[in-house]
């Protein structure tokens, strides 16, 4: 009989990507199909990075994002978004960020949750990782690359051009250290031992 | 006899605090004691939520800071250590911060781990909180309130007065939304049931 975990897994997988960015994410599609590819892990989200404007909120709810990308963008797309949602926006704040990439992990047991964590954690950079239920030994892994700021106040924009050209620069930049953590953490999990985390026959 | 986790925990007890910023982080004072004062628990760090600029760097080193405080902070403060730091920055990058709240806690069991995260998470909103060291039952607890923007390139300040007063007036309402967050959980602890999470005699 399989047991609970297997079922969960199993049905975990039968679910279409539900990412809400309408895209397929696909620097993180590798080293999420390799942790879906071991008896003792699977899935449940994740993110490549992204940088993302939206409206300032005390509550996460539908409809506050004005834009997201899991791609670099340039100054002229920032611009051009600020200038179309100023109308949207009204008197709310409207923030700016670069995000690090995040994957949510089912493990089996809080062992290979201590396995996983230690590896994202120490080997691969990925330093804001911990074990966030450990009733179902979920781990969330999260690096740590980030920007947040607000950039539109009563659908005036706060900042000049050569702002949002450094802006813009830096959160491109902390994109590709977010997709070497990717890389690094795909690495490091193909080296660990076969023996006691074997892929699925 | 006593067990390693008291010896531990006697230990932790007798250091001075070892905060770099220099001086008593007195907002989160209370809730370190509290947990502290709970047999099962100690706490190895914590800091109340801060307004920071620092240096960019890859990595964490000596010297980057040039200015933090745990306290509300205003336009006129920020403009002056921008002026002064020019000098200090050289071609580097300055980054202005605003952190969360931030606490460590050493758990003597697995399970008094899952009881402190479940509640810091579900019902005092310290969302990125996690385990993360198994190991040795280690909990960071972390709030979600943060700020994080380039300020300063090649000696010069890369926004305007207006900017700064709507940055600083944003990163004072998220230091208070943090110090909300540190009052929510000490009074959660406190309605800890007693029999199973004691104060020491």
């Amino acid at each position: 009989m399989k047991d609970m975990f297997i079922r969960r897994k199993e049905q975990q997988m039968l679910k279409k990507d539900r990412s809400s960015i309408g895209q397929i994410d696909s620097k993180i599609k590798n080293l999420c199909d390799l942790i879906n590819s071991m008896n003792n892990y699977y899935t449940t989200s994740s993110c490549s990075g992204r940088i993302a404007i939206l409206l300032d909120s005390p509550r996460k709810e539908e409809g506050l994002f004005l834009f997201r990308t899991h791609e670099k963008t340039n100054a002229i797309e920032i611009l051009d978004i600020l200038k179309e949602s100023s109308s949207k926006s009204e008197d709310k704040i409207v923030i700016f960020k670069q995000e690090p990439c995040i994957i949510t992990i089912a493990c089996r047991t809080r062992e290979d949750a201590e396995v996983i964590l230690e590896i994202a954690r120490e080997k691969a950079g990925w330093k804001n990782s911990g074990i966030m239920s450990s009733k179902r030994n979920i781990c969330e892994l999260r690096s740590t690359e980030h920007l947040a700021l607000p950039i539109m106040k009563n659908k005036k924009i706060l900042v000049d051009d050569e702002f949002i050209e450094v802006l813009v620069e830096e959160s491109n930049l902390r994109l590709e250290k977010t997709w070497e953590k990717i890389e690094k953490l795909e690495k490091e999990l193909k080296n660990l031992d076969k023996k006691h985390y074997p892929a699925e026959a």
